[in-house]
């Protein structure tokens, strides 16, 4: 199953993709919250679907974030090593985490806006995944059942307030709509292996990441069981597993940032495509 | 106004204290959540409890942290010069900033649970406000305005999982039960200089901590217009605003943690004070 959010901002309901083809479930669910990923409605969905009658949604409609607003945006960093190596950064030896503000999370193709001050806005497409079940130090064996779906993501990263403002990555990790997560949530049996997907983004056609999941240094069930160790991971979280080579912090022979104007494509192996048109900040 | 939630876990109402009574608000307002902040309910409230006939809550009932579940909860850390020193770390020259799971936050005088494999369970007394008005941008002139209210909170720490299991913080932040948020939260009205407040801890009934947030290195007003500046802060947000000198990690010669059948006290002048039972980690 495929879900999707659409509709204005703020105010999305919840619909699926059947063959290509949108349609409204806000009659059957809703939304895709914590409440829906705890009681495995995804499930009775799946059978009032089937059922046939459903309403087609236009595809011009906004999308938007493929999930309701989570308690926590769980994020893996340096999870590839060549991405690891062009940052000069060392090999994790156990994962490295961090939080992005939920404030941060925006449909996949709303606009991402530079924040005031900022001249380091940078790019990282991911492989995002949702939790089904409440995870609590649970077994590697066992986190795969903790697992609603995969959804694509695109970590925006302001260099400077990330590495040179003092401490920890959150300053530049967490500006508004830094967080595109969609176009959908794509269930597990939509995906036939989720360590062997290419992954790619473009800044203005031009591709600068080209990775594979299949380079993960840590890979989905164990980032689960792990994070479950130091946390308790709730229905509908968002955990995020980090992005491969080609960020613009990592171009030779000088890092390269985005700029007003810009357009950004991003893509995974059946979780679909999402565009962010860049522009600068203005008073709202 | 002194804002409490009450019952039992996960069912928690709203209340108020009045002259040391606790009374029943829940017909009045749904939670203490982002609507209710960002609808400024909070004037409402004080207009129709001002009319009276509010029921009484037993003093013996539990105290849910003080609102509910944020969509964030901001930290800033190595805030106090003393601490700063004691944990041999350099003194910031702009604020350190870091989350915590919401998932940690727990009533003021719930357990806290020491996690599976931890050693090095640290305590931190600190001064936490919650966030009123929607805070994108703001000017330290204007950051008070955004300030809902104030209130204690203990920032437990796991300094292994937070210092020595790679990159970032947020890992010895998040256990489980480690935000207890209470007693209550104290409307700015109710505070005659949030900048000139004792806040102290003890542990067994030994004092560890005794400051002032006279000693604060970044004070409210420009905290909160700076972390609007990475990030907007949503109605119910929490910023929490550092802790003093006197936890385990900085004790000398030796730095000391917390063991099952400790008892941690914590309060701050005119925010009341809460208490914790510590609990080695059990499958429940």
């Amino acid at each position: 199953m495929k879900l999707i959010r659409f509709g204005a901002e703020g105010q999305e309901k919840p619909g699926v993709i059947i063959n290509d083809t949108w349609y409204d479930v806000s009659h059957l669910v809703n939304d895709y919250n914590e409440a829906f990923f705890a009681d495995d409605a995804i499930n009775q969905l799946q059978k009032d679907i089937e059922k046939g009658g459903l309403s087609e949604v236009a595809k011009t409609t906004r999308l938007g974030a493929a999930m309701a607003r989570p308690s926590k945006l769980v994020c893996v960093g340096l999870n590839y090593i060549d991405h690891a190596k062009e940052t000069d950064a060392e090999i994790p030896t156990e994962p490295i985490l961090f939080f992005k503000a939920t404030s941060a999370i925006v449909g996949p193709n709303d606009n991402v806006i530079i924040p005031k001050n900022s001249k380091k806005t940078d790019w990282e497409v991911e492989l995002a995944l949702v939790i089904g079940k409440k995870a609590s130090y649970v077994s590697e064996e066992d986190a795969l059942n903790h697992v609603a779906g995969y959804v694509l993501h695109n970590d925006y990263s302001e260099r400077e307030f990330q590495i040179e403002r003092n401490g920890q990555w959150v300053k530049g990790k967490s500006c508004d709509t830094f967080a595109p997560l969609g176009p959908f949530i794509a269930t597990p049996d939509e995906i036939e292996d989720v360590h062997n997907l290419r992954l790619w983004l473009t800044v203005n056609g031009n591709k600068v990441q080209d990775g594979n999941t299949a380079n993960l240094i840590f890979n989905i069930p164990f980032l689960v069981s792990y994070i479950s160790q130091f946390m308790t991971l709730l229905p509908g979280d968002v955990i995020t597993t980090g992005t491969p080579a080609g960020v613009g912090l990592g171009m030779k022979p000088e890092p390269w940032y985005l700029n007003e104007g810009d357009v950004v494509e991003l893509g995974i192996d059946g979780l679909g495509s999402s565009k962010q048109h860049v522009k600068a900040y203005t008073k709202q």
